[in-house]
C-alpha cells in the first residue's frame, strides 16, 4: 500500500483498494504490472535531441527526417508533446524542457535544458522557435526568456495565443482571461 | 413550488426545499421577494440604445459622456455587459444583442436587432467595433455577419482574442482551443 502511493492521485485509501483488488482477485495483473514498470523504468530515457521520454537514444519525431527541420515548438513536458500532436497539425520539431524557471524551487536555466537548447538554436538549422509553455506566471516567464535568448541568435520566436478557449462563454470566463483577451484582440 | 421552478437550475427537490423553508421559516423573505418580483418585471425593461436591461429609458453607461463614445463594444448578453466591465478597462460603449444568431431557433439579424445596430454605425460616430461573442459556433457566426457589416460602413471591427486561458495547461486543454492557439500565435 505504501508503495502504491507514489502514483499522483492516490492517497491511502485507493492505495488500499488497489492493493486488495490486486492480491485478492488479479494476481496475474500484478505481476505483469511489476515486470512492465522495471522495464519502462530500466528502458525509458531521455531523447538525446529534445529531452522528451523514448525508449531509443533519439524519438521518432526528432529521427524523422520528413519533418520540418526549421520549426522548433518548446514545451515543459512530454505530455504537451502528445497534446499538442493530437490537436494541431503541427509538423516541425519539438524540445521539451521539463519543467520551467522557477527559481524558488531551484529550477535555473541549466536545470531544464535552456543551455542544450541555446545549442541547437546557435546550429542555425532553427528558423522559428514556438513557444508553447503553459499560460502559468512561470510558464510565461520561462517563455520571455527563451523569447529574448532568440532575439539573440537572431531566430524569431512566436507564443501561442492567449484569450477566449474554444466554446467559451463570456460570463463564466475568469477576469484575467477577459482582460487578456480584450487586449489582445485583432482586425478582422 | 411550481411556480418556482420557472428560477434557472431549480428543479422539483430544490423548488420543494425553497416552498417549505420560506412558508416554515421565512414569510417575510417570500413577500419581500414577491414584491420585488413584481416590481422588477413592471419596472426593468430594454435600454433604448444598447438593448441591455436598465430600470430607466437609457440605461447609465450610454448616458455616460464620459466614456468613450467610438468605440462599441457587441455583446450577447447583459451579463456580458458585467463581466467585461468587471474585467476589464473598457470605456467605450455597449450594443447588447440579447442572443445570437440561430437560424434553427428563428434568430435571425433582426431579432437580435442587428438592423438597429446598423442604424447605429451608421450614424457615423462609431469608429470601432469590438466583437465579444461568445466562442462557440452561433457566436462566430454573429461575430463574422456584423464584421461584413461593419465592412460595408467603412467602420474597423475587430474580434477577441482565443487562446488558451490564462493559467492554461497545454496538457489540459481541449484540442479545438490547442489547435487555435497554436494556428493564432503571435511573434513575440
Amino acid at each position: 500500500m505504501q508503495a502504491l502511493r507514489c502514483l499522483p492521485g492516490v492517497g491511502p485509501k485507493s492505495a488500499q483498494r488497489m492493493a486488495f483488488h490486486l492480491l485478492e482477485r488479479d494476481r496475474q495483473g500484478a505481476f505483469y504490472l511489476a515486470e512492465r514498470l522495471a522495464d519502462a523504468v530500466d528502458k525509458i530515457g531521455q531523447c538525446k535531441t529534445c529531452q522528451t521520454l523514448t525508449a531509443s537514444e533519439e524519438c521518432t519525431i526528432c529521427s524523422d527526417q520528413r519533418r520540418e527541420q526549421h520549426l522548433l515548438c518548446v514545451v515543459e513536458t512530454p505530455a504537451d508533446v502528445v497534446a499538442v500532436e493530437n490537436a494541431t497539425d503541427f509538423k516541425g520539431l519539438y524540445f521539451v524542457l521539463n519543467g520551467r524557471l522557477s527559481p524558488l524551487d531551484g529550477l535555473g536555466p541549466a536545470e531544464i535544458g535552456l543551455d542544450k537548447l541555446a545549442e541547437r538554436v546557435k546550429q542555425g538549422q532553427i528558423k522559428e522557435i514556438i513557444l508553447a509553455t503553459n499560460s502559468t506566471v512561470e510558464g510565461e516567464a520561462t517563455a520571455h526568456y527563451i523569447g529574448e535568448m532568440a532575439k539573440k541568435y537572431n531566430v524569431s520566436a512566436s507564443r501561442i495565443a492567449h484569450g477566449v478557449p474554444f466554446g467559451g462563454e463570456l460570463e463564466y470566463i475568469d477576469s484575467g482571461t477577459l482582460s487578456h483577451a480584450f487586449s489582445g484582440r485583432s482586425q478582422v
